[in-house]
């Protein structure tokens, strides 16, 4: 074993790219962007709760859940109107698909520059607590701007993540 | 050559990262996610397919397309009005953005925790399989629940392809 | 040092992943996606820019910036309705959403394929030329058929990228 000292360090070598469980910053990506995409995901399951509280659904076809929710609680009256929750939820999904893909995009791209670890842990916990903000903001709701300075904090991690990419430039 | 044996386990040992196409569970993530995206992709041709046969466009620019239908097919009586046809591609093109970007972008994180290739290409499978369902049940359309349980087929996927990242977890 | 000759050529076999900033082809990846990506989320600052210039806002709780444009500018008459050129923006940012993302994920699959640099580089200068020229046909307006060629052009791109991942294919 003379490579570089030892097996292990040549293991390490060889383990340490960029894009390995090995890299702690990788693993911080990982489970920042996983913890944002779950979030994400959640919409889908809360748009449907704010779909079955009001009975507002979108196609046809949906009308066999109103039917059914009509013979448990009862009620009447489902609107076909687009209902001011669903939409609400609606447009906090798709601000979510607006930011958090692109975060995990870039973030990917970031690693490869192989930032400071601490550098990279922050940029992924503002992202993230700031997109937890903006869902609290957003739903609650809070009075503005509560919402747009949450939005703010994560498109500028975002931002800032592009920096070292672009300086390392190739078109 | 004396490191582990041979200049062949080396060669293996340094292109079996988790992020190449040596690594099996790679290749099946990149042809399931590849798969999915086209599908996803053919949605916006399938939902300009259906404004051509409803007349139904969204900008006043889009004029010179009605204008070219009705000297081809002489029809008339285009509306300005949402048309339900164009609505439902475009809310299954939607939902496809919700589900199968986060598909690939978890499935990446994934691969890298380095799952039995079994267990990974029975998720890309079923995954795959259910936004097939899903698309058929939504575009026909099928009676309700087969687009809801479709559709929670290919999320509960997504979630449990999360847990073996949520373990590597470092906050 | 008798690894394959020299030490030297032994650090570029290790570094020599598709997935490092040693490889060209994922350098042109990544700066034509972020640059993509930093188109993308400029739409997001488009919008506001065109809610704030046409008092349209989605949220009761942004009432509280129409009443400081109206301080502002002395102006009234903000209306509820949906306003053009706000949706003119979002609907540019949604089919942003619909191509770049798959863009960027193809893209990532497609390096892994090992294509050649030149071929690679082509595929994402047509791409990123093709959203910018997308953006401004939608935005000024062009006439139409402007808008759907420069489309065109783009999806083209990433249906070619899928081709060498398919033929790699593991189902």
């Amino acid at each position: 074993m003379q490579y570089r000292g030892s097996g292990n360090a040549f293991s390490n070598l060889v383990s340490n790219g960029s894009y390995s469980f090995s890299n702690p910053a990788f693993v911080a990506l990982a489970s920042y962007s996983s913890m944002s995409l779950l979030k994400m995901l959640g919409m889908s399951t809360y748009t449907m709760i704010q779909r079955f509280r009001t009975g507002n659904f979108i196609t046809p076809e949906d009308n066999m859940y109103k039917q059914l929710i009509n013979r448990l609680v009862h009620s009447s009256g489902t609107t076909k109107t687009k209902n001011e929750l669903v939409e609400r939820a609606r447009n906090n999904h798709l601000n979510d698909l607006e930011n958090i893909i692109p975060f995990v995009l870039v973030g990917l791209f970031y690693i490869g520059t192989q930032p400071k670890f601490d550098n990279a842990l922050w940029h992924f916990r503002i992202f993230f607590l700031s997109r937890i903000l903006h869902t609290i903001a957003y739903q609650i709701p809070l009075p503005q701007p509560a919402r747009t300075i949450s939005w703010l904090f994560g498109y500028s991690s975002i931002i800032s993540m592009t920096i070292p990419i672009l300086r390392s430039i190739q078109i």
